[in-house]
């Protein structure tokens, strides 16, 4: 019979998984974990404030397939709720583990620091932003609970949470037994789903694949590639799939927003007489608040939980079995006519002296950005203008819409992907909450390029209410305070400037933060149109 | 019939409740509740990060016996849980508004942005870490649900919850109807347990008040003050509840720590024939990690759910009530043995030229604190060594213990206290997770002196457990920091540097950063016994 350590367990499944490096605030309840992680070999990232570390260890699981949260219980654990919902919302793998307090105390004592109301508060928390949970307070037990728990964020793609009793870290636990039974698939459904989708495919005239986040979270990207070329068929992505399908492939025309995006790739989708909507769910956000034209005669959708075909639905199919048989029944005797979509979106006009713009630095971006760099973007107008970026990477919170990702998710990023250079985008709203993050970076020795959109409010609310005092933000000097904590800084208040300084930040081996001092009451088109949209709803509401 | 708007009826209960400001962050769901709150002439405060919101508006409901945060839904609501959930943990009377989506989304449309699994998360999230919530989804019901949450929030001085949809916002509700029936308050009880509590208290040759924090949320510290007089005893304070009896007060003797604070407070208290404990839950800090030794025959429990004597207890007890009729029935014929205790907490040296110790920054502060200053403390030495202190009203998170309190709190403070300067003490870990609210102050022109306890690490951690890599923390320009926000900054190496930096600092009409960098490996003796005690624990779980 093998015996191991609990927590020796826990991070043998963490590291098979392909994690490095974990990311949260060491506490007391969690100090045992640290320490056996730190014996087991894992990378301890200590960030300065746990949502930056919810952040981080998400934009880490969605590069590498899970991330962890190393917290301690309850004012560690209770402060990443956010991000943790963040990464429900949007199927991110990501594991929570919280250390808490013995079990002897969970009886006699429960009024020990960082407790709310009973043992039991944290855990119920958490049972509402993840998709499973376990208590490991029982060394019996903790294997199975372990397996339950990590088996099912891989699986599903959504977070999980572990609590771990101080005195249970080091316990020593059995790893004999039948190994865990593994959920049967359906492959019967699997093959009746894929012949009927390939009749309809195959008799399509313009078909197209609209892909989202899910197909990145799966690894199912080449599946999706290899679709798409055997189809012969153009792709587009959601908001919350941009890049899912990789921008610089033939094949891709575009982000289908409804209302809000590029015109051409909406006619072409919501007049396409097979559209085959992959890893998408269709929430307000992935149809443009609800203006996306997608008639239920002419869609599929494919997801994790489940493929609707028309009006009818298969249940339990693995997407990646749907995807391969499919890849074998599909035609591709078919007429492209979608190749003039392909470079609709990027109208260029050379750098000039005139007052920085959202456009102007999406210009500029898009004749730097290169194979190496991973757009990071935050909420707000970075990130809509962002979906105007060429980029095979694109991370960003695009449906949940959390401020305050970009920064921290800019370093979970560069640890998944060393060999990487962020572009983090973020307003300075989204800066302030979590912007000295940068210190971390610094501290890890990474450098991302930080790219602050400097407008001096809250601009998405500005424009989408009208001016009032409080949207309006502090200016602070970000320049100063990027030199503050070890990185470059330097302003930019016209294109010319922006660009000097991105050839100023490529040269540099630090990170390099750019205030993007924007020109007043500058936004991007499609914020342009978003905002006009919804200001009649807000207006009604608020009277 | 009368009617108003329901945001209106929210509003007038939090005004008449004494609250002028409410702490937030604005976002699409709660535009409106915003936009009525600026119509009803409640003075909004944007912090940076919801997590500062929510310890600004504790701190100020710990001074006005009300406090709100306004938050939006989803990001902004589940990223405020662990302020309320401290605010919870520490009996302090926080009111969460939350916007939240139409009610008509409810049934149709669960995937809008910023939801996680559906319309009800949040609110059962809230549930956990709350005392009342309500949902206001029905106008015919409102008014009723607003006052039973604000009542609620007031009585029990615990956190409430109150979630509205955009669109109930401006819907006009009735203000007919019989007024809500108050709780009967059991008297015959009252009198009962006074006269019990009195025979005691009259007979005891050495009584002693432990005093708590309920006394301060509860207004009764003028009762008490009252109460220690009429006894002629003397009265400690628990960690918690320090300056919840007024240090200046000649019968203010210390405060009570059990093991880790002054002997001969300990000794006075251990060996008192009759220890009224008042306003204070017996928790693991309350009671110096239950080293406290309080012999149950000895001792009175008085906190506003119970009242226990010996071993029995009543319930239903309005503790002012109780108070009331002590004052009466009480005896005042005692001797005094007490007085030498007064002044033995403040050894004093005069300023050297050393390097900073927190014992010295303590002797300073003791030396330059007015009765203007207010002490905001974070988690760790500050709070420890801040416990000697001599100050009439001191604010920390002493039980919850939750890091990146203080700079917000300071701002909540210098809101509910305008003719007050505070003191912020910090550690540079508490810093970094919210430190950057100096920008917020700023702009409010508020201007506390904040003091960071620069040790470039986890202070406690490293003294608990042993140095290691993770415990370190990137030294930051303080001093540039306060700079590029818009406030002074001075450093401080040594005990006659620091002298002169609060002498700046008081001379100064702005807010101060003082970057305290303390000598390496120096800590409080509070902390020292803290960490000597608890060592062994951690240890023995860290293997």
């Amino acid at each position: 019979m093998t015996v191991v350590k609990l927590a020796e367990y826990l991070f043998k499944r963490i590291s098979d998984a392909g994690v490095e490096h974990t990311f949260g605030v060491p506490g007391d309840f969690v100090l045992p974990v640290y320490a056996a992680q730190e014996r087991f070999g894992l990378k301890t990232v200590v960030m300065t404030h746990e949502p930056s570390a919810g952040y981080a260890a998400d934009a880490y699981a969605r590069l590498k397939g899970l991330g962890v949260a190393l917290v301690t219980y309850g004012a560690g654990g209770l402060n990443i709720v956010n991000p943790v919902a963040l990464a429900y919302a949007e199927e991110s793998p990501l594991l929570v583990i919280s250390g808490a307090p013995e079990t002897r105390h969970y009886r006699q004592k429960p009024e020990l620091h960082h407790c709310v109301k009973n043992f039991q508060t944290q855990y119920n928390v958490f049972a509402e932003v993840t998709e499973a949970q376990a208590l490991l307070g029982c060394p019996g037990s903790a294997r199975r609970e372990i397996d339950r728990v990590v088996d099912s964020v891989l699986s599903k793609s959504r977070p999980g949470y572990i609590e771990i009793p101080r005195d249970m870290v080091n316990q020593e636990i059995s790893l004999s037994g039948a190994a865990p039974i593994k959920e049967e698939r359906r492959t019967e459904a699997v093959s009746e789903a894929a012949a009927e989708i390939a009749g309809r495919l195959n008799s399509a005239q313009h078909p197209v694949l609209l892909v989202g986040a899910e197909i990145r979270r799966f690894k199912l990207m080449d599946a999706v590639v290899a679709l798409s070329e055997k189809l012969n068929a153009p792709a587009v992505t959601s908001i919350l799939g941009k890049a899912s399908f990789p921008e610089s492939h033939p094949n891709f025309i575009g982000i289908y927003f409804g209302h809000f995006g590029s015109t051409a790739v909406r006619k072409y989708v919501e007049s396409s007489d097979c559209v085959v909507c992959l890893g998408a769910v269709l929430t307000e956000m992935e149809t443009g608040g609800y203006t996306a034209k997608l008639d239920p005669d002419r869609l599929i959708q494919m997801t994790a939980a489940e493929t609707t075909v028309g009006y009818h639905s298969y249940r339990g199919i693995e997407l990646s079995q749907l995807l391969s048989e499919l890849a074998v029944s599909c035609s591709t005797t078919r007429h492209a006519d979608w190749t003039a979509l392909r470079s609709t979106e990027s109208p260029t006009h050379p750098a000039g002296s005139g007052e920085l713009t959202v456009i102007g630095i999406i210009e500029e971006l898009n004749r730097f950005l290169r194979r190496e760099h991973i757009v990071v973007s935050d909420v707000g107008d970075c990130l809509y203008a962002g979906l105007s970026l060429k980029t095979d990477t694109f991370i960003a919170p695009g449906y949940y819409s959390s401020m305050g990702f970009g920064v921290p998710a800019g370093i979970g990023a560069q640890m998944a992907v060393p060999e990487s250079r962020p572009v983090v985008l973020v307003g300075d709203g989204g800066f302030q909450m979590t912007g000295m993050e940068i210190s971390t970076a610094v501290k890890l020795g990474l450098n991302p390029i930080v790219i602050v959109f400097n407008n001096g409010s809250y601009g998405m609310l500005r424009f989408v209410d009208q001016q009032r005092d409080y949207y309006k933000l502090p200016r602070w000097d970000y320049v100063s305070l990027a030199k503050a904590v070890g990185a470059d800084g330097v302003q930019a208040a016209t294109q010319a400037d922006f660009h000097a300084a991105l050839k100023q930040a490529d040269k540099s081996k630090q990170l390099c933060l750019i205030d993007a001092r924007l020109k007043n009451d500058d936004i991007s088109p499609t914020l342009k149109r978003l905002t006009d949209h919804f200001r009649k709803k807000i207006r009604a509401a608020t009277l």
